[in-house]
């Protein structure tokens, strides 16, 4: 009852009235359309079970594009909607009963989360989880989506033993990066496959750095005789990770081993995912899909996601994992950003920056 | 000790030499041009722990055609190799050391036996199953390929509540004719897929005197309205079961519910499953193949297969699965059974019938 009584009268004295500034929408469309940066006036008593937060870094991640544009699975439960599904804040307020989250945690929000392009909201205390202080902003502004879907991908659909291997194509992707480096950390050999490009020694020698075992092309993976060079310095792979789909993956899996797994992400090539039916039957391979989204809102608040975000946290502190390129902006910077976006004009991970 | 004494003596008095006529070949072909029928002389004693049988019937399945050409993942130990995979015998010689069958059972001998298109044949005890005398020979010489393999795939994938359903493609096949059969007894509904045909109204009717509870042509299937009114009346299908690949693959697993689960099983239409990344991903589908050959070799002393053709043996005795339809031939008939299934000239299953 006292913390109650004081939190109200603590509050008052602190900047209750500033207004957030964040982007909404109205109706789905062209996000540099139907975006706009608003002002949004906030509450002058939190409400009880609920915190302030300030947000510090926010990704702009591709679901966040397919749920404005309306083709995501994932639909905003009223407009106007604030945009964004990922970031990192810091608790300036709380609420009465609040009794897990203080003021100066560092937080992440739920997936379901409705807005984190913003500088402030107000969430409920179920739906944030407290992180480590010391983790910096931008690695974990990004938790939640590529650095978990790679762990996940990892961990629950093989029990890989050391010397094991997989194939993974999207090598370079921001999801591929992670399973780069996580598998070399947990002893998993990685065979990635990335397109064929102009500087392709320097993407091959980076990827290398953070971990890759073998690097090919998409024309090289149609090579049996590149391809059995590496098969014989290791097993064949158990799991094949597809961000991609069409012909690049069903020539991963014509290298997966009998009763492997292929787990799909992501559809990059925007083609099906076809498989020869003798890889079914006979070899036993099973194929699947992985959703990041999904899985977060049935584990929320499982232990196996609270000791994911202590273990990625830890592995980042200790600097065993790097991040994928990242252009910071500002929220005012967002209109030229959804423009790029829009053209493939982007070589990096757009992340707000609200401090 | 008497036993091992008295039973040479035995059969001494029997007809010990006399040779098994059986369809034989020496290297992998066209099977009207590989099969001969061959003469084989028996030998006097029966091995330690091995019994003689009689066959009284053998089916000839595709996957027996397959094996002959040498397409198909199982190949015989060595040549000459006697041809068949699937038949009934009777046990009409026991070898010393036989502890659980005898003379006068009526057998199933493995997946894995060498050869049933043939008159008699040496067994170990191991890799023979003692089956009701009761159940026909006929379905009892089919029994390990399609009636099993309509079980397992309905209990191995999904949990089946009563009133739940599943769609499947090949209603018509010998395996979706106990498909439908299996469903009904156990309370599931069925969407049976068919090709366009004459006498389709014939076929629709066959099908649901089986227990089908829909059949839909395969442009039925591409109906939404069709589907929609199907799908008024049921659940969306928790289990797919697809035997022809490519479009018709993937327009069942259109209507396949969210977490539902489609078991590849064969691939008549030659293409491959292509399933669009969205089901993998925001649906949740599972895309699998079943093997009945691997699961009877790794299950063969099993509780799990007993049971099973206990079950489906009974099933029988009681009339409540009935038989596709079937052309008895003798031995001698095979090579004109070999050409019209080459020319595709048959629409019923041939089966070997030896007495």
């Amino acid at each position: 009852m006292i913390q109650h009584l004081l939190v109200p009268r603590t509050l008052f004295l602190t900047n209750i009235r500033r207004a957030s500034q964040a982007l909404a929408y109205d109706n789905f469309g062209d996000p540099a359309a139907v975006l706009k940066k608003v002002s949004i006036q906030n509450e002058r008593v939190i409400k009880n079970g609920h915190v302030m937060v300030k947000y510090l870094a926010s990704p702009i991640n591709p679901a966040d594009i397919n749920t404005i544009q309306g083709v995501y699975p994932v639909k905003p439960s009223s407009f106007p909607a604030i945009a964004g599904n990922e970031g990192v804040a810091e608790v300036i307020r709380i609420g009465s009963g609040v009794k897990n989250v203080q003021i100066g945690d560092k937080i992440i929000p739920a997936a379901k989360a409705s807005g984190t392009w913003t500088t402030h909201a107000i969430l409920s205390e179920k739906d944030v989880t407290v992180i480590d202080k010391n983790v910096d902003n931008l690695f974990a502004a990004q938790l939640t989506v590529n650095p978990s879907t790679a762990y996940r991908m990892l961990k629950d659909f093989h029990k890989f033993e050391p010397g094991e291997s997989l194939i993974q194509n999207g090598g370079n992707s921001a999801v591929g990066l992670f399973v780069i480096q996580l598998a070399k950390l947990w002893g998993i050999k990685t065979i990635n496959v990335v397109r064929e490009r102009p500087n392709l020694d320097e993407l091959r020698d980076h990827l290398k750095s953070l971990g890759a075992d073998y690097v090919v092309t998409e024309e090289e993976l149609r090579k049996r005789e590149i391809m059995e060079q590496i098969l014989a310095e290791i097993p064949k792979p158990k799991l094949a990770l597809n961000c991609v789909g069409g012909q690049n993956a069903t020539d991963c899996m014509r290298y997966l081993s009998d009763n492997g797994t292929m787990v799909t992400y992501g559809g990059m090539s925007r083609k099906p995912v076809v498989i020869p039916t003798g890889l079914l039957i006979f070899k036993n391979q099973k194929y699947i899909g992985y959703w990041m989204t999904r899985w977060s809102q049935e584990n929320f608040n499982s232990s196996q996601r609270i000791k994911m975000i202590e273990e990625l946290c830890q592995l980042r502190i200790e600097d065993k994992l790097k991040l994928p390129k990242i252009e910071l902006i500002r929220l005012d910077d967002w209109k030229e950003a959804m423009e790029n976006i829009s053209k493939g004009f982007t070589n990096a991970k757009y992340v707000f920056k609200f401090d």
